[in-house]
Parts: structure tokens; C-alpha cells; sequence
């Protein structure tokens, strides 16, 4: 269980609670052990109101407390404490770490294989059936679940947690507080290949990655996604990135600090993003090219040139029956007539 | 080897053969060792005709039985034994499955590092290196190949197979006869952050999700697809649900019973699709969304908003000569001026 | 370290040095330790100059060597010796694996888990945690990293390297020299399913994949890529075939001689790929067609037909501000009217 005065404490790590001083003493004891939405949250769960769509639902809402605005702090049930506080979503976001379940590891598994070379910092957990390579680093406190492999000569920061069947190549740095989820593929071999131009041999020369993978502090790289490392230099994450799901990320790849980047998006090798950048799910994004700072790509996007202003941008046809479609297509293809 | 008889059996289970009276004793005891296309099988595999493009391949067929439906059985050469359905591509299916090798495991392999608290069914197979958590139940006959990993408090059903590298998170639940294949991510992270709006620390406050994910019966879930866990409440996968490799399943989406979907689709959060819905290959769906039931998505669909009713949608254009596709890619450009 | 005598040696497996005659003695002995750009290397790297853009970096390189042709031998700084080749590219590429860092594993690790009726050859090494199923064969020289699973009856060529958390299905034929890369799964179930028609059964009856997944020699299939096994007949990808990272191969996919296909593609079920085409990142091909030899497809391309002639072909719009693209994107569904 949790109190209010615990998440009181979390949440101020971000903002402040504006009407702290109204808490009574046994408010801050009121325990809690979940957050709830504010048709579903009972008494021992939290609440919130980010969106002024869901207004309607506050005043019936059965929640222990909720997180509002200053602007709808009077339409809190009296059965509810209300936490004001400027970004209620961002308070949501901050409490609901305190109910996190904890990891699967606790301490040093004994079927995990640790080469004598590597140092394990304190309080380091890895669990079982790790395989940690020559000369590695871990931090303080980082969490590793089963089956992760660590290649020789890697370095993990601080405070990171990685989940199980995560491959982090050699040579790669890997930043204080990541999160790496289930089977990503950090520092793989990039896809580097010359042509032999010889038609009797008809195959490729394989060009060996030498570059590194070098992710910065902050960064969340999801599951089955793919951070292959450089062919000379190294591909590089910035600080506060976030990567969802089975996303590709080529060797030479720059991303700048505070971009987020969706499911399913593709990027080609050399291209470089900007920082603060959103871009969305299934975007494609080719090889060699700038993405500057705080650009916005709506999902499935196929961007094929640098971008060099900073707005939203788009590309692609939305559903429609696809009798309509079928006519609509014949008359794009008509358009690329002579 | 597989009889006649017990072949006949397998396909009772869906449909009846409609001249199992005129099957002899004899023919009943004809063994099988595999299925084959009518132009390949031989006298020890079953062969069907299901589509009626392949008619001119059944006369000659060398297969030792095959089968049709009532219209053709009159074409099926007297080498083979004709097993007469209304449905001989289901049959096919149900066949098929009798010359499947069986799984990996046997047993409880020594390795496997499996908690005192868990509880495990009858005739369970839990393969090498396997982690199975505290309080997890797993239900009879199921089988784990090697290096599934099952975080605590987790139930898998009766009769279900998990491959190799499968990982579930913890406090899922899945249900009776799955299918789970090589490295599918089930109950990750979802992707859910909210920005900071402080400039000065430009990050992102991760939202602990919280939510579960809860899987019906007879689903089948792909090799490397990820199914996120919900961020308060739960994602949740109907019954009878099959879906591809490489699918994203974001946090809070809910698909509705016997939906199929094929390969590197993307369903993004808190979208909701509904029952018996096919949905094509590489298809972007995006988040907060609802598909209606007996939905039927093109490959590469981009859905941009919810679909009311049912039908066929598609979208995007097809491949055309590089030189023609620039001109009316520009064209298309020009559409968007004011 | 290593010597330019030794570079020549694996450059001139595939093309000769041209001014190899003028190579002192001394300068043959020059040690290097990696490969470099022209603006970035140092005396102890080797550079090259493979597109006349870069010309400008060349007169002020510090590189120890440079892989330039003919036409730039004079350019070279005398700080640097010139290796006068006719494709700079290819010998780079030839050269760096010289640079190349050994595998994670060395001989066979007690914890692998072997069958008896195994055949391992030669100076093969198993990582940790590996299994290896019964009857399996893998040829000499072969490495495996870490977790991999090979399935009973399965066959691996000579010189081949298994990085970690491969699975390759039971019944698979791997050649030599393969590169398979972290978590790539070949030989999984393929997607194949038949409607049971009974509403009230609602389900789907699984069409047991009895095909085998064939692959050649030199093949390189990269991180989480998955290759299903066939449901009758095989799955067959040719010799010197190079895959990127997230492709999707469904059952029964054909790929010839040469081919090489970018990160995130996917290709249905039962379509046959030519030789030598160059597959850009994301492109989707639909099931049961065919591609002929020598093409080329853009990335994100949507094929939905045959294509009968070799040629370059594209699909799709690219990214425009958001504004144009939603007047666009209007225009585009007015076109579908009747």
C-alpha cells in the first residue's frame, strides 16, 4: 500500500501539489494500491483528470483522490481528496511508478555466466541464465531479467533495467536510467553490403560494423527493436529517447535528445533526427538524410527528403470502401502519364 | 504412419465425410506419412481439391486419397481413394495436423528454474532454461519449448504450446489452446509517457502500466509480435484470435473473437476491432479508434479513423514504373496547394 | 594489428591490387588497427575513396592507406600509401573484416545442452545455453552465440555464425556461410488457417506447416527477422541472399540467387522472388505472385500484381506539410467517386 504522502513526495518530484497545505494528516495516511480511471477507480485508487472531455465523470467518480486542475478542483466529490496541480497527466504519470510490480531478479542468479573480467557494480541484480561478456561494466543498482546477453567490452550506467532476451552487442554504451524491453537488438551488425559487380560470383562482400551503439541517459528502447551499430562510426541515441516496439534503427543512425518514436518505424542507415521530435507509428524514413528538431510525422509518413523545417507532416491515403479505392488508385496511376 | 481411419476421425471433428459408408476395410487401414499438392503427393500422402482452378491437376494425381467435394468426385483418378466433403480445404487443415513433429520438450528439463509457488498441471513439457515465476499456474498439457520466460503471478491455460523465447509478463492470463510462437512478447511495457513541458529537463515521465493482458482460447499470437500490457486497465484478446509475426498490439487495444491479422500490422493504444475481422498484412491502424465487426482490411491500409460498418476498406496505391510513379506523386503533391 | 600484406591478401580474394609492384617492403608491414573516413583516420587506419563527392576530403587525409582507382592515385597525400584498386568500395569492404571483432564463444560451453544423436563438426563452437535438438548436423567451423535453439533434424552448413537467440525450426537446411543474426526465427509455423464456416463455432482450423524452411550458402538474415517454415512444400531462399532486420517471409516465399531486401518488407505467402532484385525498407508484396529477376523496388512500395519486367517501380506519396497533405489526401478519395 501506498499513502498520499508518498505520492505526494513522488509527484513533487515533477510539480509542485498546489494545495499541499489543505491535506489534513490523515489525508497524507489514506492508502492506495492502484490508479484507476475515474469511471472505474474505487477508494484505494487514484485518479486524475487530464482531458476536459471526460469532465462528465469527475463528480461521480469513487476514486480516493483525484488529480485535477485548479479549474475543476471544486467539482471533486466530497468522497474524493483532490491534488491540484498544474498537469494532472504528468502527476498520473509520476504516481503510478509507486505501483509498479518489481522486476524478476534479485541478486547475482547463480546460473548466470559472468566472465571474471566484468564488474558488477552494487545492488546489481541479474537473473537467470545471463551471459555477461569479457570486460563489461554494469552500474549501480541495473536490473537484468533471464536469458539477457551482454557482448564483451559493453558498458551499462546506472539504474537501468533490462528485460529479459535483450542482446546488447559489443563495444556499445549504454547510458544511466534505460529501459530496455523483452528481445530488443541493441548493436547488432548494421546491413552493410558492397556489390561485387562480378556476374560469375553474384553475391555481396560483407562490410564488417566496426562502429559502436553509444545510447545516452533517459532512453526507452521497446520490444524486438533493432539498433544495429555503426559500419565506421557509431550509431548514437541522445538523452530522454523513447522507442516503442519492433522499431528499426540502421547503422549510423543519429537521434537527438527527447525524441519519441512510435511502433513499427523504419530508419535507414546515416539519416540523422533532430531532437524533440514525435514521430509516429510505421513511419518510413530513408537513408542519408536530416530530420531537424521538433519536426512531427503522422503515422505511416514515407519521408524521402531531409526536412528542414520544423511542423507536422504527413504523406499517404486514409481508407475508404475499396470499390472507391480501386477508382481512386486507376486515377492516381493515370496521373503518372506522360 | 496415419490410416485412413484415423485421418477420417480427425476431419469427423469439424465436418462428415459424406461416403464413409463406402470406404472398405481395406482402405481404412491405407497408411499415410504426409499431405501433398495434387501434382506432387504420392501414394503414401492425402491430397484435396479446393479451389476448382486446380481441376486439370486431378485426373493425373497420384495421391493415395484426396479430397473433394460431391461435384468432383467423379474425376478422382481410380488410383486414389476419393473422401467426399463439403469442405476439403477445412479438412485439409484438420488432416494436416495428424503428420505434424511433435514439440521439443518432455517432461520438466532439469535446467529449468521454475519458483516453489508455482503451480503446474499434469503432463506439462517445460523445456530447458525456461524461468517460470512465482505464483504462475500453468494448465495441463501445455507445453513451454526452451527459454520461455513466465513472470509471477501469470496463468497459462489447458493445452496450449509456447515456443521457444517466448516471454509473458507478469499478472497475464492466457488462455486454452494457445499457440504461442518463437519470441512473441506478451505483457511488455505499453509505450505510454507523458512529456514533462519543462523545458529545462526536455524529458519524459514514464507512466507505469499497470494493466494486465488477458488472452481467450484457441489464440494463436506469432513469432516476435508484441502484446503490450494495459496502462490501467487491460488489453484483451478475444477468442479464437489468430494473428501473424511481427504484429504490434499496443497497450488497451481489444480485438474482438475469430478476428485474423496478418504480418507487421500495427493496432496503436486503446483502439478497439471487433469480431470475425480480417485485417491485411503491414495494415497502420491508429490509436482511441473503433472497427466494427466483419471489418475487412486491404495490405497496407493506413486507418485513420473508426469504421461503422462492415465491408472491404483499403487504401494507398500500388506499384508503378519509378518514372511514372515521380510524375504523379508530384501531381498528387499539387492536389494539396490552397 | 594488421599488416597491409594482410589487407592485400583478403582484398585480392576479390579484385587486384593494381600498383602492387610498387609496394616497398617496408610499407608492406605497416600495422593498421581499423578502418577510418577520409576526414576521420588516422596513420594507423585505413581510408578509402569509393564516390568522387568525397574528393574534396582526400588531399588533407591522415589515413595510413587509401583504396583509391586509378583516376585518384595522384590525389593521395604522400602521409598516405595508395592501393589503386578498381572498386574502392568493394575492397573496403573486403579489408574491414579483418578488423572485425571474434565471437562471443569459443569451443563448446558446458551448459549447452547437446543431444547425443547431434553432429557437430569440427572446431564448432556452442555458446551457453544453447540447444541443440536430436539428429541436428552443423558443419565446421560454425559459431553459435548464445541461446540459440536448434530444433531436432535440422541441418546447419560449414563456417556459418548463429549469433544469439536464434531459433531455427526442426526439419531446416541452413548452407555455409551463413550469417544469422540476433533472435532471427526461420522455420516458425507459418500463418496458415482455414475458416471453419460453422457460425457457431466461430473459429479457425490450423493447417499444420509440414514444408521446411531451405536456405543456401552465404545468406544473411538479420535481427528478428522470421522465416516460416512451408505448409506443404518448402519455404526456399537461394545462395548470396542478404535480408535486413524485422522481414517478414511467409510460408512457402521463394527468393532467388543474389536478392537483397531492406528492414521492416514483408512478402505473403507462396510468392516467388527473382534473382538479384534489390528490395527497399518496408515494402510490402502480396501472396501468390511473382517477381521477376533484376528489380528494384523503392522503400514502402505496396505490390499487389505480378511484375513481369525487370525495371525500378514505386508506390505511395511522400511526406508534405500536414495542411496539403489533408486537402490532398481529399482530393485523392473525390477520385474514388463514381
Amino acid at each position: 500500500m501506498i499513502t498520499i504522502e508518498q505520492l505526494i513526495t513522488r509527484i513533487e518530484q515533477r510539480q509542485p501539489i498546489i494545495n499541499k497545505a489543505d491535506i489534513s494528516a490523515e489525508q497524507l495516511r489514506h492508502p492506495f494500491n492502484s490508479v484507476g480511471s475515474l469511471t472505474t477507480a474505487d477508494q484505494k485508487q487514484l485518479s486524475f483528470l487530464a482531458d476536459p472531455h471526460y469532465i462528465s465523470s469527475l463528480s461521480g467518480s469513487q476514486a480516493g483522490a483525484v488529480l485535477v486542475t485548479q479549474a475543476y478542483r471544486d467539482q471533486v466529490p466530497e468522497s474524493a481528496l483532490a491534488l491540484v496541480v498544474s498537469d494532472p497527466y504528468l502527476a498520473y504519470a509520476s504516481a503510478s511508478q509507486l505501483f509498479a510490480r518489481q522486476s524478476l531478479s534479485a541478486g547475482i542468479h547463480p546460473s548466470a555466466v559472468i566472465s571474471d573480467s566484468a564488474v558488477i557494480g552494487d545492488e546489481v541484480n541479474i537473473g537467470p541464465f545471463c551471459v555477461i561478456g569479457d570486460y563489461v561494466q554494469i552500474g549501480a543498482r541495473s536490473s537484468l531479467d533471464a536469458h539477457v546477453v551482454i557482448e564483451a567490452h559493453s558498458e551499462i550506467g546506472t539504474d537501468s533495467v533490462i528485460k529479459s532476451q535483450v542482446v546488447i552487442g559489443h563495444d556499445c554504451v549504454i547510458g544511466n536510467y534505460a529501459r530496455l524491453h523483452v528481445g530488443a537488438s541493441i548493436g547488432a551488425e548494421g546491413f552493410g553490403f558492397a556489390p561485387t559487380n562480378n556476374p560469375s560470383v553474384s553475391g555481396w562482400e560483407r562490410i564488417a560494423q566496426l562502429g559502436r551503439v553509444i545510447i545516452g541517459d533517459h532512453v526507452r528502447i521497446g520490444s524486438h527493436t533493432c539498433v544495429d551499430r555503426g559500419a565506421i562510426d557509431d550509431t548514437v541515441i541522445g538523452n530522454h529517447v523513447i522507442i516503442d516496439n519492433l522499431v528499426q534503427v540502421a547503422h549510423n543512425v543519429r537521434i537527438g535528445d527527447g525524441t519519441a518514436i512510435a511502433s513499427q518505424t523504419g530508419i535507414a542507415g546515416s539519416t540523422t533526427i533532430g531532437k524533440r521530435c514525435i514521430i509516429g507509428g510505421a513511419v518510413g524514413i530513408t537513408g542519408h538524410i536530416e530530420i531537424t528538431d521538433d519536426v512531427v510525422l503522422s503515422g505511416m509518413t514515407m519521408v524521402t527528403k531531409s526536412i528542414k523545417t520544423a511542423g507536422s507532416y504527413s504523406s499517404g491515403t486514409a481508407a475508404m470502401p475499396t470499390a472507391n479505392w480501386r477508382r481512386a488508385a486507376v486515377r492516381f496511376r493515370q496521373l503518372g502519364r506522360d
